[in-house]
């Protein structure tokens, strides 16, 4: 698609500085961009490419302005312009309503004539699909699953029996929603399986990544509230309650039955315990281990970052001996004191 | 189904303190429970919920009777009760025996005539599977792979060839089983594969957890013994050797070539270093790494918990100065005895 | 297969030290090996077993010839000879070319007439597969993707549109290539979808093992370049580069736009931060966090491996007081000088 620069600040908002008539047709980064694309400044890591950047136009923050050497589209802000100029250039291809001949629906499911189902996909009993939603190709949807609209699944999602998905939500390939928790129950030694009878729902407007998992209720049900952004291989346990427009990066592990507020945001690979509550706006940076509930918004962490390893090692070693050192520090002050 | 209390009771061999005649129809928390429905308390943390439930009768234990204000089903263990409440009220889906018309079935294989396989299922030569068995929609199960009685496989499960599967196993959505282990050799500077030519065999009982992996040896065999529990997301090298009845929750990952023994518990997100050994009953809590072999029963850890992100950042910055740290305690000690 | 000694020596170029004519025909452990099985020696771990093996033959180092029992095959390199021989011994099985009748491929996509598609396999519009590669049951091509020659994709591997793999490259069960990046920008406390529009290029000899995650690029794109050898449930962000033959271990999360080096090593559930820069020859122990970009090669390391727990307990509360124990040090160094 072509369009002028004109149009795009009128379709962000933005003002222009430049050539309205200049024509655009895609964007790339401020280092690889060509004339004939748009950039944008929004990471301070960039900023150093911004002297040379060939792009025809750059979206900009005002206070950037000067240090722009091409036509700048001036916003507040960049990354959130950014994302609109994409969906102009690049729209969500259309769907073509229908069923696959390939398909296996079972006739008590119950399929919106403006959905759309790929090849391989399997629907069964009392499964509802909404107006507009997209299940791609070698999707099971186990029975009685109800699907909101204009909700799109990529290839290979599973979904378990009797759960709920809400509209406008993205599952990635390879997603499973709604499997066993990990309920057992240790009878002298013999671990006994705890029938999980509780489902999951998911709210509108859910992003969930590859190969993300989510398990169902227990008792009661595992709850995904609106807008919550999760990325790949997530692992949610049984009943975990998570506050809508939280966002969760990849690899996070949460056990089953603990609550997150909103607005919390959730490092890579971090981990958070069992039974806890965490309040609304926290922040848990990446590697972090969650243990205990989390009472006041903040920032929490407790990952450590690399460092060479013959001195990690040292360290390692003087961390095990940590309390002795404690202990050391401890009797010197005592014999200060002492012979004052 | 509806159920009188003393049914419940006389099921579960509890003794009950109140109406045997009152009727009840499910489960809930503590906190949910309505009348007609039964609930339990088994975590102390839960403890605050049981003066106003509202639930017709607990599952309790003998020291919690009197803080009961309703009815009570008395036991000794009221999680392994509650377990076989949950069943009596929502016994498994009978299996309908047969092959869907769609599934693709080598001639070679042999299925039991009372086992159920699904929708698009693939079976691939030679494989056996046992009477009472149920295959989801989309498993595949390569050649040589032979599975016991009354196993069930969820949706989209990889079992690659020649692997065995005992009897009652569960494997979720999304497992994979007897793929090449991650075996190469790096010959100056360029990584040639080794080919992996052991199997997998997992014993009786286990249940395994959505998107777990399971590598086959690389010469010998990867063994799941009976009884193991694996959540979701976890990740097993080659070689690997897990003994009877051990639990392993979420996101752990270990390497190859290790043996863990009976009765372990390997909490979420730990990592297992390769080619150790673990003897049973030990405990390993969550985020922990191993990185050595463990000789003696007992409770290992390395995670650390969260602390406040300003404060966090200043340990870090101790930490890596923790070697100085200790040598100047050191010097401060000899200084100290010197002056003496 | 049955061989004699003699032309497993001359097909991997080693020095025999034994009958020639003695017939093996598979091999086995140290520990394990019988006769007519050869093993090896290459982890140090594994010498105690040398002096009582049953195998036919030893493939071994000179500087261990002395100290083995029964026939030796001397080399230099003796786990890259017994790759070999496990390639002799088990030749990989021969693709049968053609395309499985339920298969469902577009008229527009190119399969090369040596290529092999199996069951219920999914290819779109314009995807190309190439000479001798074979696409396993299951798996979802999605368009205008490019696959090389001699590649092979286990079953249930799902491949987004747009993305290009190279040749003689092997894609393990539940892979997913292509999907969108975690790529969202908050307005006012809302989460906005920055639409994904870079993709992924694999380049040739690139292994990925079970359900490991690589996301395509937001502008650009997604680079593994060649000989790059990826382990189980690796999570590899948008815009991420990896360069040529890198190894990464199991559970690895990768954070977006991260450049790692050439002939890197990266340790099981380590993780990586964003935007980082890793130069060439850099080894990540296992467990670590990368939280700054790495410019000298080297070993790194973060990881702690555990300790009892009740001393765990005593070293975490110490740790959290670790900067007070810091200023009580350096106050006692204070008034020690002062003394003087």
């Amino acid at each position: 698609m072509t369009c002028t620069l004109g149009k795009v600040a009128s379709y962000i908002g933005a003002e222009l500085t430049g050539d309205p008539g200049c024509e655009v047709s895609d964007l790339a980064t401020l280092e690889s961009a060509k004339p004939g694309q748009i950039s944008f400044l929004s990471n301070r890591k960039y900023y150093r490419f911004l002297k040379h950047t060939k792009a025809s136009a750059v979206i900009i923050k005002r206070e950037d302005l000067d240090a722009c050497p091409v036509s700048s589209l001036v916003v507040d802000d960049p990354y959130m312009s950014y994302a609109s100029v994409v969906g102009l250039f690049y729209p969500e291809p259309e769907i073509v309503p229908g069923i696959h001949p390939s398909a296996i629906v079972s006739p008590s499911a119950s399929i919106d004539g403006s959905a759309a189902i790929g090849p391989n996909v399997i629907i069964e009993d009392k499964s509802v699909i909404g107006a507009g939603t997209f299940i791609d190709s070698g999707c099971v949807i186990k029975s009685d699953v109800t699907i909101g609209s204009n909700t799109r699944l990529y290839p290979n999602v599973v979904l378990c029996h009797s759960i709920s998905i809400g509209s406008r939500v993205i599952l990635h390939p390879g997603v499973v929603i709604g499997s066993d928790g990990f309920g057992i129950a240790n009878n002298k030694g013999i671990w006994t399986k705890i029938p999980q009878i509780g489902t999951v729902i998911i709210g509108d407007d859910v992003e969930i990544g590859t190969n993300t998992s989510i398990d169902r209720g227990a008792l009661e049900n595992t709850l995904i509230e609106q807008g919550v952004k999760i990325d790949n291989q997530v692992q949610i346990g049984h009943n975990v309650h998570i506050g809508a427009h939280t966002a969760i990066a990849g690899c996070v592990a949460i056990a089953g039955s603990t609550t997150i507020g909103k607005h919390c945001m959730i490092g890579g690979l971090s981990a958070i315990n069992g039974h806890l509550e965490i309040v609304d706006n926290v922040v848990i940076t990446g590697c972090s281990a969650v243990g205990n509930s989390i009472n006041s918004p903040g920032t929490y962490s407790s990952g450590i970052p690399v460092t060479e390893v013959r001195l990690w090692r040292r360290i390692v070693a003087r961390i095990r001996k940590l309390d002795d050192l404690a202990r050391k520090v401890a009797k010197l002050e005592e014999d200060i004191i002492e012979k004052r």
